[in-house]
């Protein structure tokens, strides 16, 4: 069977929301409010029994009475009707169905389930869902998600496409990262997997040229050995970050009675990772810290760092954490680097590495040492550790770093602290220059994105 | 040798600050400064041979000038003139010196501070430093920190005591840790502990009504049988939270030109910390996380968590981290619970642990769960996850959670968002119960709380 191209879900004309409602609360209102409110450029038509009208927007009672052609149906409607509503989709020639509504096999409801997704495939029609929370296409200003807008930021266009079996989780976490400044391609939330599945989806994302980078957080897999050829066909193009959800057997417990999924052993799951170097994220925030590395497109050539620090106990943390970790080493000054601070740094300072350059640093001597260690070619990436407490930085520094960063070797800055703090590194941020609040947070990510890199040059 | 009280650092009535210095970049500007925008209720006395007036006070050229009696003299003059300032205070019978300055073993200087040390020890003088950044304390109002207050917040009277042998990231952490809301009696920052040390500085705080639970960041232990003999009696009497610096060979060695210290071994560290009772933090962030968990003065009376949720992705999460933990258990939902549960919840409902009250969760779901669960007695505390995304969720549920927070076991919210969340997670703190973002760092806390109760109850 030849698979309808998943390109309709995301770029349609023409959008029917089958459930749409008149009552702001229910789903079929929201869904209908935010592809409107979402700047959709198309048409959208609301269907219900009723009649009516939603939003402006004439109401159809049924899919087959819009006279226009329809590219995709969204479906809000309870369980025991979805099969009825995809049979009239068909009929009027809708090939792409988005199913919101719950009340399958995450129930027990397998059986029905089934059905449709048999249905599905003799009418060779294609699904998403069903128990989802929706899609989100920030480039294509597609908005079908059933959250409203006030509650959940939706994202910038940009490069993170974000695959998540949980709805609520995607939501909160696509909420978060947006603030943070993260920037989107697509948002998929996809529930059951009744007929669509992760692998689909990882599949349509790795030849997205929208997407550079892809998160995934995944309950249970349908097919092990698609999944397996597709995030290592997919893995060799973009890196993947996955989180996987339901390792202890209490917790693939709850994963069968969420989406449905036979979650499968914790091992396995990890062997697959790695032998297809897909970058396994421990909790969902280290997966969006490996993410905004890869969106700011920094690579590392090597895996020897170089620590400079204005906090000496961060300096010594950033080392244990360096030395601990899986790839990365502590880089080495060259004799030149070292003759050339010993000639204008206070003896307090330490030629080494972590090099600290004490509480009373200037933001001459981070100019000083970001010269020499951008050059050093010892050195393959800088953390630069920048406490603003310290009465002697000034707030130019953020420029200064801005200059060295494109030297050729990653400039990753750590910077724990409030407001002050919090204004330097937003600024940052926007320069393309990444930051972290703690140093373990920031070599963790590092330590995957090296891994990484390593694995793909080995190919 | 009889000690001098600690006290007197911090409940000084008169303060001489020698060093002080009319330029405002100096530390010995900002420190006067910030004694007397800190409300400091006491008189302050600035020292410098050039004489003049500085922020309004008389400067006097020499500590022995200064007719009244002084308790605490603050000394930030170069290393090289630190030992006839203190000879100076010991003339004029001032026994506490907090030394700022720098200079000595941290690069090489070890003869120095020997010389130092021995002459404070002869003339049962007590110093805090050297080679640190002052010390705090918000209930008595005294701000002896070098860093500038528009860059590092202070704190608001609280139980939590901060104990950091780096100053810096002490000041860091101090920073962010009040914008999360958190309050501190004391933060010390005590450097190369020439003379005081970390044990001294526990054992204070172990006997400080203001302080009921205890942070500690430690590069060096300078007597390890004072220490273990210290901690374990301190930790009988409140928890404290302690993260090692200087963990690995390469982190030891930058510990040394850091303050000094031998860092020694980690199984050793890690090994004393579980016979003692002390918890072991594996992050600057973790040490807060736990803390805040004190600070609230919550108690599990067992381990058995339920998770109740509105996000399945966080239930299975949660579930994933509870199962893997040292110390915790599922809670089993009782036969009552259940049957509770079944007579008012849909279908789509499963009873069991995580009770997922799934997306279109409302308000009353989670008072109705909440009212049940908090009477369960299979159940010892509550991992509440509200992704408030979902539409349903009114604002009022924050009332809600509060009304439950005092039946006798401990609610912990969980909340992943922006701005909508951040204001709800606010309320629920300012009302005494704990939110985290993650589940993961939640569960991590929570572990390390029960396991430190387990311990105490042992004993």
């Amino acid at each position: 069977m030849k698979m309808v191209n998943l390109n309709t879900f995301f770029k349609p004309k023409r959008i029917a929301v089958i459930g749409a409602s008149k009552n702001p609360n229910k789903v079929g209102h929201v869904i209908m409010k935010n592809i409107i409110d979402g700047g959709f450029e198309g048409k959208v038509f609301p269907v219900n029994n009723s009649g009516g009208e939603i939003l402006n927007c004439k109401v159809f009672t049924n899919i087959k009475k819009i006279k226009d052609r329809v590219d995709l149906a969204v479906i809000s409607v309870p369980a025991k009707f979805v099969l009825k509503v995809v049979k009239d989709c068909r009929d009027k020639n809708v090939k792409n169905v988005l199913i919101i509504s719950s009340g399958f096999k995450e129930i027990g409801n397998s059986k029905l389930e089934e059905k449709l997704a048999d249905f599905l495939n003799k009418n060779k029609m294609m699904a998403i869902g069903v128990n989802c929370l929706g899609i989100y296409d920030s480039h294509n200003k597609l908005d079908t998600l059933f959250l409203p807008r006030y509650r959940l930021k939706r994202p910038s266009p940009g490069c993170i496409g974000f695959v998540c079996q949980s709805g609520a989780v995607g939501s909160a976490i696509l909420d978060i990262a947006t603030e943070q400044g993260h920037k989107f391609s697509k948002f998929i939330s996809y529930g059951n997997a009744t007929q669509t599945d992760e692998s689909d989806l990882l599949a349509y994302l790795g030849n997205d040229p929208n997407t550079k980078v892809i998160c995934l957080y995944v309950e249970g897999i349908k097919d092990g050995e698609k999944f397996f050829k597709t995030i290592k066909e997919v893995s060799k193009k973009k890196p993947i970050i996955a989180l996987k959800g339901g390792l202890t057997e209490q917790g693939m417990k709850a994963a069968l009675s969420h989406t449905g999924s036979l979650a499968g052993k914790k091992e396995i799951y990890f062997g697959i990772f790695k032998q297809t170097g897909v970058i396994r994220a421990d909790s969902l925030e280290e997966m969006f810290n490996i993410a905004s590395l890869f969106e700011k497109k920094i690579k590392f050539k090597g895996n020897r760092l170089q620590v400079i620090t204005n906090g000496g106990g961060y300096g010594i943390i950033s080392t244990d954490n360096i030395v601990s970790s899986e790839n990365l080493t502590m880089a080495e000054l060259s004799n030149n680097s070292k003759k050339v601070f010993k000639k204008v740094f206070p003896k307090t300072i330490n030629l080494r590495n972590p090099l600290d350059l004490v509480g009373d640093a200037t933001t001459e001597r981070y100019k000083i040492a970001l010269e020499e260690c951008t050059k050093d070619k010892n050195i393959d990436g800088i953390i630069l550790v920048v406490l603003y407490q310290t009465p002697l930085i000034t707030t130019d520094i953020v420029e200064i770093i801005s200059e060295y960063k494109n030297i050729g070797k990653p400039i990753v800055v750590i910077s724990t602290g409030a407001e002050f703090t919090e204004v330097l590194s937003e600024s940052l941020e926007k320069l393309g220059i990444p930051t972290f609040s703690f140093p373990e947070e920031a070599i963790k990510s590092i330590d995957k994105m090296v891994g990484y890199q390593k694995f793909i040059s080995k190919r």
